[in-house]
């Protein structure tokens, strides 16, 4: 399952720190962002959209679900 | 309780979300974060410094301890 959200990022500190937090996230198989479209896709087959939402939370950027 | 981190924040988006994501932390009375000095001071009295370092971490910046 590849969940896709739309992520405030300015600087690649912080598409680092979301790519980060997602890695270290238990079930989080594979994390793509693209500071440029402002983009997290996140495959984690075994974890539900709310929950990788609440890490991304969690890393205090904001997020449009 | 006053903790200081020192925290890798490269611009202001990376500050403001160490900023809310600390400030969301339920027991954190206040956030002094200085992007220039790299330092975040939390005062929190219920909480001890191993939690407010857990909720930095979960923010995915790089902190030295």
């Amino acid at each position: 399952m590849a969940y896709t959200f739309n992520v405030v990022m300015t600087c690649s500190g912080c598409s680092n720190a979301v790519n980060r937090a997602l890695s270290r996230l238990e079930g989080v198989e594979k994390v793509d962002i693209s500071l440029e479209k402002q983009e997290v896709v996140v495959e984690a087959s075994t974890l539900t959209r709310e929950q990788v939402l609440a890490a991304i939370k969690k890393t205090g950027k904001e997020v449009n679900e």
